[in-house]
């Protein structure tokens, strides 16, 4: 690498371009566009997909070469996607030096995991700091993504993996005392228990800041859903004011670079919507780290269209959780619930945050399941942080719920986190009905998810699912059993024609 | 699928857009771009990434979106990659429909092989008919690429993953009689037998038309090095007429989609330098029994620096071929061969060109080793296809190249293929010198590989490596050990840079 600098900065001139900002929205992958008939392409050898490394005051990017031969682009420039302009702070105008980057060496402990090897702490420190410079194409990523996916990480692996991403992002610290966390494996629509857990917990006086994620595979993530009622992009001053001020808050864990090289993954794992245990370990335990937690309850749905099909899968991960949160210094506590189908009403962020407003607010129509599994989840945390005696727990969070005050002090945390607002609505709705009568017998998670994502969830605020019965209730011919919300007619559409393609996502068998 | 045609034959004006070539070179990946007004967007719901199929008079290709908020494209226009225009076969006016493609149901069986489950014959068929139709975006190649590498596929898996690829591609037949082939599986730089083989066989009565890849991860393919001495860009009926004329052929493969689904797969597996064992064997009979071959040979170099690195991976490898081959209905042999160091002194097209001519013309300073591996190989194919008798192939084949008849068939068929031509010289060189006096104990044929490919090989076929020394050779301090060949002072400087920094490429050894 330093040789790479010394030789950049004796660059011929070239080398040295003017950097335009051609506007092209790439989902995040540098991209660099050059014209065939620049010279840097001639002298360097560059051609369309090697990897480029651009110097622009000290600041670098690797960025993905394409070749252009149309006429938009003078060969006297260098376009850049949109990410690469982000990554760079480029002005117009700006020159910047183009060179080879130094040869990657990260990738040969990479192909040792495609071939099934493993990996030392060295090895994940040298692959981890490389992904969170934005060193690694997204082919390269999507193979260390899959090498590592399902089991193909042991326990010290992932230690290895959790503490490389510690290293790379900012740590944040909060002083003597407890830090308590909560955080769900996911795959269960709707399972939006974070945004009650939170604000009942802090009312009952233990400090909680929850980092969130968005949506990984799924149709929402906390952060998603927190984000229709208030701002989740704050950075750590303002986190810490919040919670200094409120005893809690619900942030994107993102906006504060608490583990950049895991965002950089995610990229690649959104599309391929592949799970990798180890990774969701590091994922989950490397932010928990980085955010100063000191004690984290693991909500883990267990059934079989949850993300954790069974209960022996369970096991494994509940112990690799735990087998990496003590290497980490960190007391984690799983709690094994119900995967059987989803929780509350809506899937999908602003239909999702409808319902934990209505929990909040003690509405008559609020959705029970939610509002019983976030006190037992928040009755856990309390005992964890020791305000209540083991089995008090949850009587201490349906105190704070019924006296209001987890709902005064949710909207507090939302008008610290910069003012709260109302969840947006689709302007585009369908619903699929029973077509026959009987019971209900399963609801396939995995399709609702997948459903809501065509209608647009998470992209689109507003789109998702508004399931309108449960597993073992009675429906008649004709009744409907969700709503497909989505932002455009054509998005509508598509979720259409599949949910009605799979007919037995709700599955209904007529009573003998 | 059925459905997504009908819709789209009733697509709204909104979904109808003018096609416009960027002239965007993005190395093969049909990319579309979009400019964030255009109304397809909205109605559709497209976003950056999203997966769009275009349609354009019943071709179709499913492209991956960027979208485009600069000034180069209208919101009326949607702009395609060379890749996405090649495919559709787009003029300038052109007006397509763009639409959801159906979902990727071959996906679900990815995830299942990445997860490290068997797949079925079925699973294979319908993930390599997705493939050849280009309904796989990159990063989904890699993660299927990925979770085949190494030992990902067993011998089952292999041949159904062999009889995937015969289905979706073209298929030749020659009639009645043998139809002699052989393969390299390649690792050991400059190893071009090929070109002196067939000549060979063919002066000697036996029909071999050989099809050969270019490189996947190595500086040179014999496809790319056949191509600087003549056209290798054939297609089935000029590859037959050849083959009637001279008795056998030396062209590229690709170009008569023998195998269109593993041409897509190089893409991916190039930039990655990943091998996969069962990939490779699939790759390599898919293409053989599309070829109409009845008898194969394998050469299947053995060392610590050649693609197959001991004994034990050679008799995996061997058994993996014979088991495919048997099931393909294909005679395979395998040849084991010395793996220790590179055959013949080029490494690069146009280098390993040089080395061949000078074989087949006799020349006293002609590289010995190269000459007498082909001659083996090509003594195993005339015994292989009884023409000799066990044990007197060699002696037909030293006959052949000693009266000069193997120079004169090269030099008909060359002219068959579409005239002959002498391969180019490269216009930068730097000498390698040893940097102390002893004997070369050890030549690194990956880091020459490397060095050479830095260089510019096998895209600049002028480029990469003249080696002056050969193990246990004698050598002077200062005396030069490889000549670096490039097509520029940038990619010179860089391949430079490197092989200095890997001293012990040649290892030389001070004699005691």
């Amino acid at each position: 690498m330093q040789d790479a600098r010394s030789s950049a900065q004796t660059a011929p001139a070239a080398n040295r371009l003017r950097l335009r900002r051609l506007g092209i929205d790439t989902y995040q992958e540098p991209v660099l566009y050059l014209h065939r008939d620049c010279l840097v392409c001639h002298s360097e050898g560059f051609e369309a997909q090697s990897r480029v490394e651009i110097d622009l005051n000290g600041r670098t990017v690797v960025a993905t070469l394409n070749v252009v031969s149309g006429d938009f682009l003078s060969p006297l420039e260098a376009g850049l996607s949109e990410a690469a302009w982000r990554l760079l702070r480029a002005a117009e105008g700006d020159v910047a030096i183009l060179h080879h980057p130094a040869p990657l060496e990260s990738l040969g402990h990479v192909r040792a995991k495609v071939y099934g090897r493993r990996l030392t702490a060295a090895a994940f420190d040298a692959i981890i700091a490389d992904v969170a410079a934005g060193r690694y194409s997204d082919l390269q990523l999507a193979a260390f993504v899959t090498a590592c996916a399902g089991d193909g990480l042991n326990p010290d692996e992932t230690v290895a993996l959790t503490r490389a991403m510690v290293k790379v992002g900012e740590r944040m610290s909060w002083g003597p005392g407890l830090v308590m966390d909560k955080h769900c494996v996911g795959g269960l629509p709707g399972n939006r228990t974070t945004m009650i857990i939170v604000p009942v917990v802090a009312a009952c006086g233990l400090r909680m800041p929850k980092t969130s994620s968005r949506a990984i595979t799924s149709p929402a993530g906390t952060a998603d859903t927190m984000e229709t009622l208030a701002p989740v992009d704050l950075d750590v001053p303002q986190i810490k004011r919040v919670v200094e001020r409120c005893g809690g808050c619900v942030v994107w864990g993102g906006a504060v670079r608490l583990s950049p090289a895991d965002d950089v993954l995610i990229r690649v794992e959104r599309p391929l919507d592949l799970d990798s245990q180890g990774q969701l370990v590091a994922s989950v335990l490397s932010k928990k780290a980085a955010a100063g937690s000191t004690h984290v309850l693991i909500d883990m749905p267990v059934g079989p269209t949850a993300k954790v099909r069974s209960a022996q899968a369970a096991a494994i991960l509940q112990h690799q959780l735990e087998h990496v949160g003590q290497a980490m210094g960190l007391h984690v506590r799983v709690a094994l619930t119900d995967g059987l189908a989803p929780v509350g009403r809506g899937i999908g962020p602003a239909l999702e945050a409808r319902d934990v407003l209505s929990v909040l607010r003690r509405e008559a129509h609020a959705p029970a399941d939610l509002a019983l599994r976030s006190l037992e989840l928040a009755g856990m945390v309390l005992e964890l942080g020791n305000v209540a005696a083991p089995g008090e727990g949850m009587a201490m969070a349906q105190g704070a719920l019924d006296d209001g005050s987890a709902w005064t002090k949710f909207q507090e945390i939302c008008e610290a986190q910069g003012g709260m607002r109302e969840p947006p609505i689709a302007p585009c709705r369908h619903e699929i009905i029973a077509t026959r009568s009987g019971s209900v017998t399963a609801i396939d998670n995995r399709r609702l998810a997948r459903i809501a994502k065509l209608a647009g969830a998470p992209k689109t605020p507003s789109a998702g699912i508004d399931l309108h019965v449960q597993n073992g209730e009675f429906v008649e011919r004709g009744q409907p059993l969700f709503t497909l919300h989505a932002g455009s007619p054509g998005a509508l559409a598509y979720a259409v024609e599949y949910a009605q393609s799979q007919s037995d996502t709700v599955h209904v068998i007529e009573d003998a």
